[in-house]
């Protein structure tokens, strides 16, 4: 029996002015779906995952080519309903409502565990969506370096003065994600060190530029580390190896990084993390075959590096959890002191949530980079005043090689987004770009995520785990005319920790669009300073009023 | 300080055919929130509960208020959003997109639970939202008695050859949905033997006409019963007294029912079930100071219970679970054959989801009980084959007592619903009516809920836990036009066991509510429809070939 997730194709979105669907409202997630494929995108296209341990951008590979036809007939009144990567149906709606309306991965909660979705997903039933890959917003690493890159800025200025010369970051995993570490320290002043056991994805981040060295050797590693720092010269390496060796061993030598962090997919026990002693080949063909097996040695491999963390934490160096839900694990596994550090998001990212900053995105439905060089000027036009924002988008175009349809990403908030999606529609409508664009956002945003692990971490009032803001958004979402809308479960931190949803609005130039884009990206960030303000920040409440938000049960009538 | 939850208000919906608010699309919202805490039809109004537990409808009474202000203010372009009962924000939306989104009580899967969700609550943060307490459709006991009629129905069809005349029924359980029991056993021509420990919901049953007669005495209600049953007259008694002491009691006395349930509110062990031995005050005193000393007890009684119930379906007595959960805390208390006997859903229900068939209801928002009667007219006229339908309509007039805005439900499908949705849009239009009607449905219907205990127990494919589908039931009656639209987590069988949404929408009369009633009244049932269909029921599949579903996934492009 052939596997009906495998095959040998590779899959390149259409690109130009020409139509295959019956508008840009449908093109758009067709070119986005395929383009979350690309082989310069994916992690694993022939197997459908796009980043993130196993999430898909389709169920099978029979999905996606029902979605593709599908979405190639739909009219402009009607809504393709995807659930957990499979087309289940064709809906009549009106021009205002989602093209898409998806939902993957979402499981009652007493079942929701990777056991019983494993179970599913093996029967076919299921689909692991993560974040992005599910719904169709996945844009390369490039995704995640300012996100990560505003993390490591915002570290320095915590504790080293707002300059990370000379300094070095210690960290592992670099896949689809976790690539954009070096990279993004790189360009916050820092050397890094990322650990990655699979040497092909090193050379992934090689190849694109994410990465400036590579070696097998943890003393050349450190040998090159010392040598850049203490030059101030801002340089990366890549060392091939088992973090949960390499991270207690660095911590035993003596040797202090000046803040450690770590992105391998321990959010995901079997296909994430590779346990101490094994094989990249032995693990990837056990968690076929053995599931259990290497769920059990990955998990006991974690606690041996949440445990050399928590050493560095009690050293002195900043030490953050960056979102793989890697403490957790360490606590089911007895350490009970796992959560000694913080994660990133109270630790750094939390006071741009309560504005409704979080990671814009948009991409060129042309293919054209040109198209994006232009959203890049027109972006710094639009916003004078914003060095930061200036900075970031010089680096990211000398630095950042596109994957796939070029795509540009900036961290702005509430009052900003309307803008700049506003322009990008007029921009098309003018001819000043070739075709229309996308513009969406991680759903790790302010308004769109519940994960008391990561996202909702800490939160004042302690409304960490209330889910229903994350369901809200993709409601409120649904309603402002977003071009497609999708909830999931368990992206990030993996089964039963999260609830997140999100949304991609398509700017094809047209009056009708605009209308769209103003509600849509209004309220979406709208939802995420309000849901801080119920949650008692006062930089929210200050912004809800400075902006005008309605908000009856927390700012009174 | 006095407690935001009590107040001796007495709230009625307003009448009538003057507007308290903008439109009739907000003004259906407020008058059926009100609606449900009305005297006639709320549990506890003066708590905010309307029925299953705690049940609410809005957080604190300064929510409800600040709901009520904020609904006659609100625009027809405008969006009231609601988080757990509290009216959070205005957006700006569109004129065919709903006026109020409603997310109640959901939690992240693995904080998804009573404890935590306790914690929340009594720090103000969240609401329990039953299904439609917090949806604003509930409509009294009315609401449950056709879908108990339905099932008393089928039990007597399997069971005794289609007929229940000298048959009696034992359950347990007077509430909000329980109190439906002796009227809908009646109605199939049984008798019902009641064990309700608190004499004011026994009485409150009485008085509107559930309930045929009231004893504390076992002996005395053996006697009715053994009488009746002896004579063929189908009549009900309620009998003040603990179903943990009776269910045994009546096993060890050799007497036999015909059919064994029950419906105390099992679901949630600390407000929903009275421990062995506890008067009725210790225990709703103890639910505030001492609620796991509660929990505790009540769990113990409610493992006693089943124990009983399985003791009567090992003697060849028909015995249902009747969606509280109650063989799943059975279980959690060790008692490892708690799930020998089925759920009412797989046993009776799931032939009529796999049409989309379920519980559609309708209210009159002129408070007019004529209106209720002309649409019951009009409905025998719409369906003249449907023999089932009009007996089901003369029975329901004659005996079921209004509660509150009069109102109507019954058991339609996929093709029926939107042909009465918009014949009443028409008698809007036509003034045959006087003011406009609401069109809703309960949680527990075909598309729009997940309950592996209850509504998706023992599924065919497996897939009891996949959530995708109710939140995918949400985001499609959003998108196609419904006027309010909810998600709820915990409703029926508690927190962590399900997740399920809610739609109504309002037939004005005027040509764009049409549009909408067509489409929302379409895709709501089709979508239970697909959901059974992908889940592999015959009867399902040939359902949507039939509607001529446009299924890609399911039935091929
Ligand atoms: N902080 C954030 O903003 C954020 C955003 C998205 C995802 N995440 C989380 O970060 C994690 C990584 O995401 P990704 O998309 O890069 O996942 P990925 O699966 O594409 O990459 C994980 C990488 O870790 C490597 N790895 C696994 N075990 C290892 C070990 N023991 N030692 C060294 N390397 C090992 C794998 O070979 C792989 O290259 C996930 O848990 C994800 O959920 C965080
Ligand atoms: N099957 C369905 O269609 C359906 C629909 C909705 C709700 N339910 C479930 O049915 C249950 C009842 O719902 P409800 O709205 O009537 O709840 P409710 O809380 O209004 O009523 C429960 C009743 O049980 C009584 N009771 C509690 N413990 C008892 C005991 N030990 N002995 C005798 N009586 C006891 C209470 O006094 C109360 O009157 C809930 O669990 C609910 O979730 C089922």
């Amino acid at each position: 029996m052939t596997d009906p997730r495998k095959n040998t194709r590779d899959i390149f979105p259409p690109t130009g002015t020409e139509l295959n669907a019956k508008s840009w409202m449908t093109e758009a997630p067709l070119r986005m779906m395929m383009n979350n494929l690309h082989p310069d995108v994916a992690e694993n296209p022939h197997e459908l995952v796009v980043y993130g341990g196993i999430g898909r951008a389709a169920r099978t590979w029979k999905d996606f080519d029902l979605i593709v036809e599908t979405l190639k007939d739909l009219e402009g009144d009607e809504t393709l309903i995807v659930q957990s990567g499979k087309p289940v149906a064709v809906v009549r709606t009106h021009a205002d409502a989602p093209r898409v309306l998806i939902a993957n991965s979402n499981l009652v909660p007493h079942w929701a565990n990777w056991d019983h979705f494993n179970e599913l997903d093996k029967k076919g039933l299921m689909m692991y969506g993560q974040m992005t890959a599910g719904s169709w917003i996945y844009i390369g690493t490039q995704g995640i370096v300012q996100g990560t890159y505003e993390t490591f800025v915002e570290a320095g200025r915590q504790h080293y003065d707002g300059d990370l010369t000379g300094k070095w970051v210690l960290t592992g995993g670099l896949g689809g994600m976790g690539g954009a570490q070096p990279l993004a320290a790189v360009m916050a002043g820092a050397c890094c060190l990322a650990v990655e056991c699979d040497e092909t994805r090193a050379d992934f981040r090689l190849r694109t530029r994410y990465v400036d060295e590579k070696t097998d050797n943890l003393d050349e590693a450190l040998e090159m580390t010392a040598r850049w720092t203490k030059a101030g010269e801002a340089k990366s390496v890549a060392l091939i190896g088992n973090a949960a060796d390499i991270f207690p061993e660095i911590h035993k030598r003596g040797i202090r990084p000046d803040i450690v962090t770590d992105q391998t997919s321990a959010h995901d026990p079997v296909n994430g993390y590779l346990p101490q002693g094994w094989t990249v080949a032995e693990w990837r063909a056990k968690a076929e075959s053995a599931p259990k097996d290497v769920e059990k040695a990955a998990r006991a491999s974690m606690k041996v590096q949440v445990a050399a963390m928590v050493a560095f934490h009690e050293d002195g160096v900043p030490t953050v959890d960056y979102g793989n839900n890697i403490r957790q694990m360490a606590l089911e596994e007895g350490l009970e002191n796992a959560f000694a550090f913080p994660g990133f998001v109270p630790a750094y990212i939390r006071p741009l949530f309560c504005k409704g900053v979080g990671p814009f995105r948009w991409a060129a439905l042309s293919g054209d980079p040109e198209d994006i060089y232009k959203t890049d000027e027109a972006m710094k036009k639009l916003f004078p005043e914003n060095t930061h924002l200036h900075d970031w988008l010089d680096m990211a175009r000398e630095r950042i090689a596109f994957q796939g349809l070029p795509a540009r990403i900036c961290w702005i908030g509430l009052g900003d987004r309307h803008r700049a999606g506003l322009m990008f529609n007029e921009m098309v409508a003018s001819g000043e770009l070739k075709a229309p664009v996308v513009i969406g956002r991680d759903h790790l945003d302010s308004g769109s995520v519940a994960s008391p692990n990561r996202e909702t971490e800490a939160m004042k009032d302690g409304s960490d785990a209330v889910s229903d803001w994350p369901l809200l958004n993709a409601l409120i979402n649904t309603a402002s005319g977003a071009t497609w809308v999708s909830l999931h479960h368990g992206g990030g931190v993996g089964m039963g920790f999260s609830q997140h949803s999100g949304v991609v609005i398509c700017a094809d130039g047209t009056p009708e669009a605009a209308k769209r884009l103003e509600r849509v990206l209004w309220n979406d960030p709208a939802s995420g300073v309000w849901r801080h303000a119920d949650a008692g920040y006062d930089s929210a409440i200050e912004c809800a009023r400075d902006h005008g938000l309605r908000l009856p049960g927390i700012l009174g009538h």
